[in-house]
């Protein structure tokens, strides 16, 4: 039999205490960490980059399929990908989470084990946080705080007309990763003795719950001396985001329907569900790569790099934002990312 | 009539503009705010103080008698309390909010207009932030940051035997603006004719719905060149403030109950309810006063401060941590505050 241990009986404090203990500091920047009213940092000359989210059962993750431990893992990459996104690099996170009576310690454990292991890969500090009850489900909200050299971080508004229009890795394998995890869900709901079909799906499932923030991106740019002239990350979709790259650096823009990177796997899973791998990896969200433009003259220097693919390139505004498919015709780019307010 | 817009109409970018659009920049360290992956601080030598806090319907708060523009100048305070309990300034602010669909873009509105003026009174820059919906209720998440001359800020273990312990403003407020509400709620849900009788009671109403950060306080101590030896806010209570300061300094406490600081219309409150003033001024939450210790010979400085009232003073923690009553008895100190995780 499994353990359960009531949150109650520890009180706030000891819960905060007992979710906290194992984690260390990793970075001279914390000068002061959990268990106190604040936490205080000091980036020695650096710029602080602050994100924040707010993740919520039933509208952002479901827990029928997404195992707390991911959830933890996630929850944080999230977070870093918004921080390498302004081309610096994490190095602390707050962690607060609301939940019902429903959740056990030992949940908790499982969900701060992945929250553990997400910082310990990108040399992060967890440093403060809140922990309360919900009358309902499971709420989630990080901040990660990032350092800078001054003024070296790269903004979405600062485009340039030519510039080419880069992604990491590769598109629409969350979403597929999604849409199979909900067609499972609802053939368990309708018979509970059938179990998941998952064979053969692990990249797309693991691209789902177990995305990767870019460090490697930002690390490559570094070593190679590459500024990028614009940047975000991909979670609503590129479709989406390029056209926040757009409209924040008043440019148009040119994709190549072919030269979007689609995995084998997602290709295939695509076919399966009868969905048009084109438009996964246009809509389709949580990717959590970095779509990012570059100088013509840096092209070079990524062709080294197969983790990036060129995508298009920026053109004057009054082009507008446009697809060239791999039949030759020329379709205007639209949003139809998640939005958090259209049922 | 009133207008109803609903927030579906803007979508989560539009919804995110408008709500922003009024804030306005005052801090020279916010160097890139809203609209971007992050914010950018530059902090300039100064380290960086960082808090944040979850607020849920229903746990931390009653939409029944809290109107928008009192949590959203709240939720601010709250935070922003946490900042000068470390002695430092606050500069920036990010702000998370979930909603469901009963909110319109009117509430919304009015809890932004109480950001706003709750900002604008401290001079923090709103940079961040994350719009999301929810399945019930409202969910707020903050994250307020400051800073401080490199090691200037106050811990909570950093007392020494023979500390004064002082408290500014006065104590139990909260807690008997929340009994009379709780009171008036009842007698509302099983007479909604009867409506709620406020009259002489708006201290204590204000005290639990209108609380204000004490960055007098922290003026004060730089005017004064004070540096407490300790500090804390009072969020749970003052028994429960002051164990942690005990606890966290491995030291006891004395505690005299003639010297805590209760207003008359606490005090005209309690009887009326049949309460204890004491038990009141210990045990209320949500005061968002500053405790704190000081050494001895500051004393005379701080007598010239009508808001700060000494209460007890630091003990060796094998004298245990004890409240001298009026009638000179001598009891322990136990923590009856709020705990999120007893029902």
């Amino acid at each position: 039999m499994e353990n359960r241990t009531e949150i109650g009986e520890l009180g706030e404090f000891g819960l905060i205490e007992h979710l906290t203990k194992n984690f260390e500091i990793h970075n001279a920047s914390t000068v002061l960490s959990v268990g106190d009213d604040a936490a205080v940092i000091d980036h020695f000359g650096k710029q602080t980059v602050v994100s924040t989210d707010l993740l919520i059962e039933g509208i952002h993750f479901d827990l029928m399929y997404t195992p707390l431990k991911h959830l933890g893992y996630k929850s944080v990459m999230v977070n870093l990908s918004d921080i390498y996104a302004m081309n610096a690099s994490p190095t602390q996170l707050t962690m607060s989470i609301a939940i019902s009576n429903r959740f056990s310690l030992e949940a908790l454990n499982e969900f701060y084990e992945g929250v553990y292991i997400a910082c310990e890969k990108h040399g992060v500090d967890l440093v403060g946080g809140d922990t309360s009850s919900s009358n309902k489900g499971f709420i989630i909200s990080v901040t990660a705080i990032g350092e800078v050299a001054p003024n070296a971080f790269v903004k979405r508004s600062t485009a340039q007309k030519g510039d080419l229009i880069c992604v990491s890795g590769d598109l629409g394998g969350a979403f597929l990763g999604l849409t199979l995890m909900e067609r499972e869900k609802k053939i368990y709901l309708e018979d509970p003795k059938i179990q998941p079909d998952l064979e053969n799906e692990s990249y797309i499932v693991g691209r789902l719950l177990k995305p990767e923030a870019r460090k490697d991106i930002i690390d490559f740019f570094e070593q190679q001396n590459i500024v990028p002239t614009s940047m975000m990350d991909v979670s609503d979709g590129i479709s989406s985001e390029v056209l926040h790259l757009c409209k924040q650096s008043n440019l148009g823009c040119l994709l190549y329907e072919e030269k979007l990177p689609v995995s084998d796997e997602s290709r295939k899973a695509a076919y399966k569900f009868g969905l048009d791998p084109t438009v996964c990896a246009l809509n389709g969200g949580e990717d959590y790569e970095l779509i990012f433009t570059l100088k013509q003259e840096d092209h070079e220097k990524i062709t080294l790099n197969e983790e990036i693919s060129v995508i298009g390139y920026m053109t004057e505004v009054t082009e507008g934002c446009k697809l060239l498919t791999k039949g030759g015709n020329s379709y205007p780019v639209t949003a139809q990312g998640w939005n958090a307010f259209q049922q």
